[in-house]
C-alpha cells in the first residue's frame, strides 16, 4: 500500500457555526492527547465519578442513573426508547420537526405502537394541546423534543407537560441535544423521566458522547420488563452496573472521549450555569440584531427562539448553497442550511459552547454581508 | 458548584498490556488535538474516505461498504447481527468464551432462534465440527469469534469454515476485535461476509470506533430484508448511505476519533501489515519464553494461542488479584485477569499495537519475577 497517499493530517482552522459540533476550546482539545489508562483503572473509575457528577449539575437533577453513553446523540436518543418501550406499548410522540420525526421512526422499530401530533416544522405546540392528546388513550411514554436543531424552536412548558405526562401516567422523554448546556433544563424541576444530549452542542466537547439522565420513576419500568432491551450496547439494565457501585464490565467505555467531556464540564461548572446561559442569551440577541440589520427575518417568532440556534430565512432570489459555500470557502466559517420542509428556506446558525463568542458574530455578520452585497 | 472538587485531569503514565486498550502512540494522541471539521466538511469527507481505504487494506477487502461504526467493538459485534436477523431467522452461533455467548445473547435480542456449538473457555473448534453442526439446519448466519479476548485462543481454519457457511446457505461472521492488525485476517481471500472489530486492540487508536467490513452479498441480504433493521443508530441501510456517495446525513460522526483513527491507520500502513505481524508474533514468543522461564504455563497450546493475547495460569497458591494490584500500583503495569469459568485462573496480558513493544516485555517479566519472587 502506498503511504504516500496519506499525508499528515491537515484540515483548515473552520468557525463552527453550524447546528454542531460546536467548536473545542484549546482546553478540551488538549486533554485529549493524556495517554490512556484502562476503562477498569481505578483512576478511570474515579473520572467516570467526576463526569457523573458534573453532568447532574447540568441536568439539574439528583437522578443516580445519569451518564454518557457511548455514542452520538442519536445513541442517547435510542436508549430514551428502546430501553423503556415492549413490543405494543402504546406511546405519543410530538413532532415538530426532524428529530421528532426520528422519534418516531426509532419507536416503531421497537415495536410500539406509535400515536402523533403534528405542528409544521419551526412551530411548537401548546401545553393544552399535548394534554388533550394525552386525554385520548393511555401510553406508556411521551417523547418531545427540547430545542429543534432542524427549526430552531424552543418548546416551551416542559413542567406542564410532564404533569400531564403523568396523569396519563406516562413517562416523559425530553430531547436536550441542543439545550443542556446552553438554555436552561431543570430535569428535576420539572419532573422529566428521561432526558439525553450531544456533548457537541452546548458542552463543546467533541461528538462520540451521549449524557442520558434517568429518573427513579423510569428505572422502575425498565426494572419491570418482561422482555430483554433489544438493544445491547445501550441496554441501561446492564450500563447501570458498569456506572453504579458494582463496576461490571459492559463495554470498553471510550477513555479519551470521557477525558474530553471532563474537562468540557468543568468548564462549564467554572463558568456557572446562570453566566453561560445569560451568555448564550447576549449572543444570540447580537446575531438576532446584525441579521435584521441586514433585513433578514427568523423563520421563528422572538418568544420561542431557541438561543443556541437561529433560522434566518433565504430571502428570495438568493442561493442559499451557494452562500454557504462561499462562507465555507473564503471565511472559514461553517453555517448549515434547512432541510426536509425547509430545504433552501433558511441558513441554521449556530451559537452554542465555546462557538458562542461575540467576535465569532462579528465575523459572521461582516462575513454574510459582504456574501450577500457581492451577489446583489 | 464546587468546581475545586474537580481539579485538572492527572493520571498515571500506565503501562497497557491487558486486553484492550492498548497504548496509543504519542502521533495518535496528538492527533486528537486538532480543531474539528464539521462532520459533512467536504474536508471531513475528504479523511472518510481516506478511513475507509486504509482499513479495506487492514481487513484485506475490497467491500466498499468497509466503515468505522460510531460505537466500541461492541456496537460492530452488534451491528453485525441485527443488519442481517429479522425475527424468527434461524442462526448457529459457535461458542469458545465470553465474546460467543455474547453473541448468543445479542442475536435472542433479535429474534433469532438460536442453535449453539460450545467448546470449553481456552479451547477451539474443528472445521469438520463447524461443518457437521452446518449441516443440522438451514441457517441465515454464523457466527464465531477468531481471536477469543477472554481466553486467549485464536480459532484456525476460516476460510474452511466460511465455506461451509456459504454451502449452508449462511452468511459467515467474523469477530476480529483482538486481531485485526496484529495478525493475518483475510476477509476476501477467506470469504468471510461481515467482520468487526475495535480501535483499541491492535490498532492502538483510543476505544470509540468499530470498524465493520460488509461483503456484496451480506448486502444482498440486507436489501432484501423484509423489516426495517431494529437498530437505527447501527442501522447499515442508512449509514452506508453516509460513507458512501451519497453523504447523506444520518448521525454526528466522532470526528476527532476518525482523526484518531486516520493517523492510527497510517501507522499500520507506514509498517507494513507483514512487518507488524511478525513484530507481534516475535513479541510474543519473547513474553512466552519469560514466562516459561519463571515456570509459568500457558492455557492455550501453542498451536492456536494468540500473538496478542496470553494467558498463563495462575500458580496454585498465588492470589492473582493481589498480584494485578501490585503491578498496578508499584509498576504502572496494567495486565487483566480471567474471568467466567477462568476467574482467578489465569492472567490475560496483550501485547497489542503500540503496546507489543520490547521494552514493554523486558519490564513486565521483570516486575512479575519481583511480585511473584516476594510472595514467597
Amino acid at each position: 500500500m502506498d503511504v504516500n497517499q496519506y499525508p499528515d493530517l491537515n484540515v483548515s482552522s473552520r468557525i463552527l457555526l453550524g447546528p454542531g459540533p460546536s467548536m473545542v476550546s484549546p482546553r478540551v482539545l488538549r486533554s485529549m492527547s493524556t495517554p490512556l489508562v484502562g476503562h477498569l483503572d481505578p483512576e478511570f473509575l474515579s473520572l467516570m465519578q467526576d463526569v457523573q457528577q458534573m453532568l447532574r449539575y447540568v441536568f439539574q437533577t439528583e437522578n443516580e442513573l445519569t451518564v454518557p453513553l457511548s455514542g452520538t446523540g442519536s445513541a442517547g436518543m435510542e436508549a430514551s426508547l428502546c430501553n423503556f418501550i415492549e413490543p405494543g406499548d402504546r406511546v405519543l410522540i410530538a413532532v415538530q420537526g426532524y428529530f421528532g420525526e426520528r422519534l418516531v421512526d426509532m419507536a416503531g422499530r421497537y415495536g410500539a405502537q406509535v400515536d402523533r401530533i403534528d405542528r409544521p416544522w419551526g412551530q411548537v405546540f401548546e401545553p393544552a394541546e399535548i394534554k388533550a392528546a394525552l386525554q385520548k388513550a393511555r401510553y406508556k411514554l411521551f417523547a418531545i423534543v427540547h430545542a429543534e436543531t432542524s427549526t430552531g424552536a424552543l418548546q416551551p412548558g416542559i413542567a406542564e407537560i410532564a404533569a400531564a405526562a403523568h396523569e396519563n401516567g406516562a413517562l416523559l422523554v425530553l430531547d436536550t441535544v441542543t439545550s443542556l448546556g446552553g438554555l436552561p433544563v431543570e430535569i428535576d424541576a420539572w419532573g422529566v423521566d428521561i432526558a439525553y444530549s450531544g456533548t457537541q452542542k452546548c458542552m463543546s466537547a467533541p461528538p462520540g458522547l451521549a449524557p442520558i439522565t434517568v429518573s427513579p420513576r423510569a428505572r422502575e419500568v425498565l426494572r419491570n420488563r418482561k422482555t430483554k432491551v433489544a438493544n445491547w450496547y445501550l441496554d441501561l439494565s446492564m450500563l447501570e452496573k458498569y456506572w453504579g457501585n458494582e463496576r461490571t464490565y459492559h463495554h470498553t467505555a471510550p477513555i479519551t472521549m470521557n477525558y474530553a467531556l471532563r474537562e468540557a464540564l468543568r468548564m462549564v461548572a467554572e463558568e456557572g450555569l446562570p453566566a453561560r446561559f445569560a451568555r448564550h442569551r447576549a449572543n444570540a440577541e447580537l446575531l438576532w440584531a446584525g441579521l435584521e440589520d441586514m433585513d433578514l427575518s427568523m423563520l421563528v417568532p422572538l418568544e420561542y427562539r431557541l438561543p443556541t440556534l437561529t433560522t434566518p430565512l433565504v430571502p428570495p432570489s438568493v442561493d442559499e448553497v451557494a452562500v454557504r459555500r462561499q462562507l465555507l470557502n473564503e471565511y472559514n466559517i461553517e453555517i448549515a442550511g434547512g432541510f426536509g420542509p425547509l430545504k433552501g428556506q433558511v441558513w441554521r446558525i449556530g451559537l452554542m459552547g465555546f462557538s458562542s463568542r461575540r467576535e465569532n458574530i462579528a465575523l459572521l455578520l461582516a462575513a454574510l454581508r459582504e456574501v450577500l452585497a457581492r451577489r446583489n
